[in-house]
């Protein structure tokens, strides 16, 4: 641990969302505190933090302030403006890095850097307009979906193409905005890969968990998942080759179809991901300290499992539940603390211990 | 739930050191805030909260506007001054009660209490002055420990009168302050069992744990105890009948000795416990998260524990061994990001879960 961030120093959060709330928690567990950078005003994080800037990414003295108060920095989420990470890397580490943010940060980029790793992914074609959707779809084939090739997280930027009459409604869906084509993938269950990388290259996984969605919002993530034991190793090794290839430090989420034909990379999340917060609860060391850890230096922890686990989302008014969840054995619940419920808005989880 | 504090309320603690950042960071899973108020500068628990009052329990106008800031008002130690208690009663619920406190906060009035309710305590005779210690070893005799009536902890304020002509050394060293002579007592082993009763009266207990203490401190706590069905069934039942006894909402801490003649009560601390931090891993509703469901007015957890534990407390250097702790397989460490290592000072601890 000899460059490890000792007892008392700062980890910076981008962001204050649910995922900067519960890294912080997991900074505390481990004697570090944390500063949240937020535009929007009381963040969830900011309730169990040690400081919070209320500022936008644009400015440029906030984000100084910001970075010369802490010893490196992290974020909860992969849309942080260019000119912004170019402030905050000059002055402070940024992990994961700036390679692992150029990829992820466009679907097309991402696409072209897992098949060039040899990874298999759905088919796929840049589409700017009428002219490249009708050759994507040429390439690609229907049923397909298209998507922005950035700023798309929970469903939001996609529409489903069908058939080839759906293409223009959802030209138009885009908004005039840079997309991808992707082609449906015939698979029989999704699971996604928390892995982990540490600054001196260590590697270790999460077990996989398995993944439905409703609404295009995760639903549920099962541990364990469905996978025999080459699925199971197959899935981790991939997992590693991704964190390898981008010298990445930190927590990924890594979402893969299970397939006839082998598993096929969905997407990464270069960040604490919704389908590991099972492991707040079936293992000694959570994603958001395996996060933090990464980030802050230390040697990453043992996250093998010792309890089986089955993550629930509540989505807006799914907290109307609270009072029946509290009351459930074997059962732990976790608040966001956000003030106001809305439709398809993630205020919380149930992680179900199965004994 | 009809009564409970609603997403976004704030609970009020007095104190904070590890045992308040630890229920910080429950009330956060939870969705509720905390505001801590402890008279030193900078307390870990500020590190993990949404608000930190710095003030004396002497500034009434730090008390009550803390008070007007807050739902409900609990606390991390005892010996909260009496005055203080009165005006922050006025304003707001104080949960514990007033009744735990005044019970807990004198050894004498503490084991009148127990004994008053059929429960078992060491032999025990108040002492004020060489007269009453005489007579006290007379009525206890020896070998015993003289301890002063209150604000003791950890050890402190504690002399061992192994024969008589250790009396006045003892004597000494309670430099006037009211004490208590209790009998030594012959028991195999301790035990605690940490037990929550809500505001409806419903008790949970926790299993019972095993302590091993070191230098008058706690050095490990193992689940589960070595205890028979009866003793374990007779350990719950005793502590429920102290929490019912005492109208009590929250968690407390009791402490058994196991002898040949049946369970002792050693003490009982009307909060969250440092035998019951295991929890934190075993558990999917831990002591903290049920301490604070009590005084929030929300139902009681389960509590039920799915994994054997052994919690170790990490003391004064023993905090110079984290670098190899934090490689362990299925441990968890816990640090409370206190600046400075001091003998004797709790710097954190580490639950391994056996699998």
């Amino acid at each position: 641990m000899t460059n490890a961030l000792p007892q008392g120093a700062t980890i910076g959060i981008l962001g204050g969302g649910q995922l900067g709330r519960m890294l912080s928690v997991a900074a505390s567990r481990l004697g570090l505190k944390t500063h949240i950078f937020e535009p929007g005003a009381n963040p969830p994080a900011g309730q169990v933090a040690d400081a919070v800037t209320t500022a936008g990414y644009e400015d440029e003295a906030a984000l100084k302030a910001f970075a010369a108060s802490v010893d490196v920095i992290t974020y909860e989420f992969e849309n942080i403006p260019t000119a912004a990470l170019d402030i905050l890397e000059s002055l402070r580490p940024v992990r994961p890095g700036r390679e692992a943010l150029r990829v992820s940060q466009d679907r097309i980029t991402e696409k072209d850097f897992l098949t060039g790793l040899g990874l298999k992914t759905a088919p796929y074609a840049a589409v700017d307009d009428k002219v490249s959707l009708d050759d994507a779809l040429q390439s690609v084939g229907t049923p397909g979906i298209l998507k922005t090739r950035r700023f798309g997280y929970d469903g939001k930027g996609q529409s489903r193409i069908m058939a080839p009459e759906d293409a223009d409604k959802a030209l138009a869906d885009m908004a005039g905005a840079p997309s991808v084509l992707e082609g449906f993938v015939n698979f029989s269950h999704e699971v996604s890969v928390i892995g982990a990388r540490s600054a001196d290259g260590q590697v270790a996984c999460f077990d996989p968990g398995e993944n439905v969605h409703r609404n295009g919002i995760l639903h549920t993530t099962t541990i364990p998942a469905r996978l025999n034991i080459s699925q199971r190793t197959e899935s981790v090794i991939l997992a590693g080759q991704i964190l390898n290839a981008l010298d990445y430090v930190g927590v990924m989420g890594v979402e893969l179809f299970v397939t006839p034909e082998g598993l096929i990379v969905n997407e990464i999340a270069p960040r604490v991901h919704n389908s590991g917060h099972w492991t707040q609860q079936g293992c000694t060391v959570d994603q958001f300290e395996q996060h933090i850890r990464a980030v802050a230096g230390w040697p990453l922890g043992d996250g093998s499992r010792y309890a089986d686990v089955v993550m629930e989302n509540l989505i807006g008014d799914d907290v109307d539940r609270i009072p029946q969840i509290t009351m459930e054995p074997c059962s732990s619940i976790h608040l966001y603390g956000k003030a106001e419920a809305k439709p398809g808005r993630k205020m919380g989880h149930v992680n179900r211990v199965v004994k």
